[in-house]
């Protein structure tokens, strides 16, 4: 495992306080928010201090996990019912990653299966299962990192790859998904380099993704997302490799907007295509990408650059955060509990047997 | 023909001056850059104050011109050799873009012919040729949009368009190519509406084309360029219609990076894919599009955004200003002289009979 990234965290919990790195600022300025309490985590969860799917799954859960700390400040019976005004103003804080949900869940059952404990057991009960929630997917992280490069032909003269907004230390709780999986690829001297697109509007790839690999000096080439297909054209790239925000039953995929072009524009090419999520990011109650609600954002991520605007005062604007891409399109999803070759329903199911 | 834009120029030549509207300001600075010789207009050209294949045609025809005007105040004789400096410096001043050489070459050919007059005669002639490469792109412009117009079916429910980049008023000396098609569509009832790609980096969608859409008051939506494949997989859009920078003999597409992958989403999503150029942007020298060179711009345009870096200090960036569409991905080439359908050698051939 060749994680330099020792100190590049998204999120630090310690003693009552989530530490928030306002990724917004990045690459130019290192700022730490800092909540005590879940309204507050939900704030930088709505507003993108924080994103990737899997580490606002942990953020949200340790965001209940203030709310149970706030409780009992009050002097409240830490329960479910308690707690649910802070489960749905995380839950509602963004729509299409389904860790959020995923991770709540966790903590809710976890509630529930200690009533019969008193508070502060209950509270320690708490604290135990964020932080198991964190542990796993560092785990998850390596796990999916080893069996993504696995896949990666040694030797190949498309020894690039390409990717798509960030999947690193900073859109999980380790070194990553997608961009973990180029790490070890990587280390094992798998990949020559990574083109990398800026990700409009938010511009993930230049901000964050960049800075991950200038840190970790993987060689790297930015991008504009429209270039993507000029790249593929010339051979040198051999997969595509994403993320996702929600894998419906069938291997449909929801995630950042952009991903489902390359995937087309993938195939198009004979370049193989690749998504790596958790466990986690499957949606088994969501029977395929038609039912994913797509979050759709303000016209001023599009319309403004840097607080100026770049368009015409009243442009409509329309700007979906994510899209959706068909199972069909998808060489292979790598979790941490295996690869699936070709997802649909049948393999998406034996990954949970 | 609807064109409201009386006012909207991106070039005006008058007494010895061409004034350039510095599109880089634009949409929310309309200021006029002045000027009297050569050098400015290869200047303003490279640093694409104004931008657009047939537009630059347009200019470095004036440019030209305003060369001849010096070497008469100098007092050199006035030939092809003593201009010969001044043609360099703007043909160079861009690579992709045919229709600067045709036009440069347009005004060789005139002095070239009009060697047996004196010079005030020769200088008239010159005046003349620049005036008439202005005219015949007004005229081109009308005639294309006209013909491309007239390939959307009415009544459609895939009564929608999308557009790359800006192929304008801005782009041109008349109402458009791409955007010609769409204004004479529009008025003629056969369009819904159009999405317009921001076109990164330089924003051209966003600051020039949803600009003159909005002036005329045609319904337009602006998305991100990585949106675009989402957008077509709605099933409202019926045509992507773009403009060209230089056509190769084969029907080979060489325009803004992009739009390659704009047509081979289209061809994915069944959308009609048109590209709209006069036969100036045509290169019968050129045997396809791997013999067009391609302009590579500066890392700072994708690393910074508004003068603020948007990428880690020293990022390495790939930053193409044009991509090449090969021929077969093209249902509809519109030129003034002719529609030709699936574009090939022999039907690109045809328009120069």
């Amino acid at each position: 495992m060749a994680w330099g990234l020792g100190l590049l965290k998204a999120l630090k919990y310690k003693d009552k306080e989530l530490f928030v790195l306002d990724q917004r600022l990045l690459p130019h300025r290192v700022e730490w928010l800092c909540c005590t309490d879940a309204t507050c985590v939900a704030k930088v969860i709505r507003e993108m201090a924080v994103r990737g799917a899997p580490a606002i799954g942990v953020a949200a859960a340790y965001g209940y996990l203030l709310a149970a700390h706030t409780a009992v400040v009050r002097g409240d019976d830490l329960t479910v019912a308690t707690l649910g005004p802070a489960y749905r103003d995380l839950a509602e804080a963004r729509p299409t990653a389904v860790n959020l949900v995923w991770a709540l869940d966790r903590m809710v059952a976890c509630l529930r299966s200690a009533e019969a404990l008193e508070g502060g057991q209950r509270l320690r009960r708490l604290i135990g299962e964020a932080q198991s929630i964190e542990a796993r997917d560092v785990e998850a992280n390596l796990a999916m990192s080893q069996l993504g490069a696995g896949l990666l032909e040694p030797g190949s003269e498309r020894n690039w790859v390409l990717t798509h907004c960030n999947t690193g230390a900073l859109a999980t709780a380790g070194q990553g998904t997608a961009l973990g999986v180029v790490r070890d690829a990587w280390a094992a001297g798998r990949l020559e380099g990574v083109y990398v697109d800026e990700t409009r509007p938010w511009l993930q790839g230049s901000r964050l993704t960049a800075w991950e690999l200038q840190q970790e000096a993987i060689p790297y080439r930015l991008i504009c997302d429209s270039a993507a297909a000029s790249v593929l054209a010339t051979g040198r790239v051999g997969w595509v490799i994403v993320g996702a925000d929600r894998v419906a039953a069938n291997g449909d995929v929801a995630n950042k907007i952009g991903t489902y072009a390359l995937a087309v524009l993938a195939r198009h090419h004979g370049v193989k295509f690749m998504v790596v999520a958790p466990r986690s990011t499957i949606d088994r109650d969501c029977a395929d990408g038609g039912a994913i609600e797509i979050e759709q954002r303000s016209a001023f991520e599009v319309s403004e650059i840097a607080g100026e605007p770049v368009a015409p005062e009243g442009a409509d604007v329309y700007n979906p955060a994510f899209d959706v891409t068909p199972a069909g399109l998808i060489d292979a999803l790598v979790t941490e509990a295996g690869v699936v070759r070709h997802p649909n329903r049948a393999g998406i199911a034996r990954l949970f047997d």
